[in-house]
């Protein structure tokens, strides 16, 4: 059975405008990879509410599983959960649950619950709370869609309580061959072998080092034994 | 008038699986800010040739401009000009200009022109090529798309011979005030100040040092007064 496929929705202008280099596209991939969920695309939109909709939309339509992250803070700027809910056709409001969560944390604080912080407490209609031990202020699940927050620990400790939950398939094993030769004197017979094993995919990667040209050969699969045989075959051709 | 508003094309399975870490579209981010060329949006796909062109065929219809990296090299995973050319309507075969310069290129090394760097000169027919200093394989303009290559430095030094070439408008210009309060304390009057200056994007980036939160306010637009007068307004507030 093939495995399930997952989008990640990047939202935030910071990282449009290059302030901000975004890592968390990153470490999911990792994840989803070890995972057995196949991460097939990616985008990054801005702060803006009609662009997040039609990304959410799309993706929640093309996908099993689709990510968020940023856009679930206090500030006005922050309006990923109104987005979505609209994207999936639910309602929203400061919900009691989340509310509750919130006023507790600030209280141990002593600082005031005041408006801005309430809105972190708006949560669609039927979304499941993801917990955040570091700030509090709860992602979502709604539908197929997982929103997170941007502020990259938050990010990966809400992915870490998230995926546990999530099907996996088989998850996708690679193996490397690093050769000192360029890629343009191994494409040939490396194509061949990518043809005799259409259930693998491979790629080839070229560095440079001291001046001379390099390629990393890197086969991925999920059955260990059909790896093992290509690669068995590829260190025979150019190890 | 409105700056020409451009998006990027992430193109390659190593990419989602986790294996490398993009940094092309956070070179590309900052470059495109500072030309006055706006970076509304970026995707990511892997190495399959619907789904490129449909996602460049997407993007050139909505954006003044299209960025891709990735996939234009020697081997059999590399497909990004086939899928452009049928994106864009294009013939495409191994142009005599492309075929020139990399033959020369491994005449000078005594290195075979073989087939698999023949595949390098697969050119559509209108592009206008894009030098390659770094290792010649050379890039394409066709129609409103720049495709250029994945690795780093190849990306960024073909960026460079093309930036010049665009019309950009007035530069996106950002300030920065950073406050050791967190962003639920200054929500309410950042967002009202937000509200006042619609010409202005303004957000806000929370932070944690030695235990304690802070935020960075960020204010950015293409007046440079219109900034100073909100920043002057931001400093009376929290500075």
């Amino acid at each position: 059975m093939a495995n399930p496929k997952a989008a990640m929705l990047v939202i935030g202008d910071e990282i449009l405008s290059g302030r901000t280099r975004d890592s968390n596209l990153w470490h999911l991939a990792g994840e989803l990879t070890r995972a057995g969920i196949d991460l097939t695309e990616a985008r990054v939109v801005g702060d803006a509410h009609a662009t997040i909709v039609a990304a959410v939309r799309a993706l929640s339509t093309s996908h099993d599983y689709v990510f968020t992250s940023g856009g679930i803070g206090p500030t006005h700027d922050d309006i990923t959960a109104d987005a979505v809910a609209e994207a999936m056709g639910a309602a929203i409001s400061h919900r009691a649950d989340a509310m509750a969560l919130l006023r507790a944390h600030y209280d141990r604080q002593s600082l005031p619950f005041n408006e801005a912080r309430q809105r972190m407490a708006r949560i669609p209609d039927g979304a499941v709370l993801i917990d955040n031990p570091i700030s509090v202020a709860p992602g979502f699940i709604l539908g197929n869609v997982h929103v997170m927050a941007g502020v990259p620990n938050i990010f990966e400790s809400m992915l870490a309580s998230v995926l546990p939950r999530l099907t996996g398939g088989a998850p996708l094993l690679s193996q490397n061959l690093r050769v000192m030769r360029g890629e343009g004197e191994i494409a040939g017979d490396f194509g061949r072998l990518a043809e005799e094993y259409p259930d693998l995919s491979m790629g080839s990667y070229p560095f440079q080092q001291n001046g001379a040209f390099g390629t990393n050969l890197v086969i991925r699969g999920t059955d260990p034994g059909r790896l093992d045989q290509a690669m068995m075959r590829l260190v025979g051709m150019f190890g």
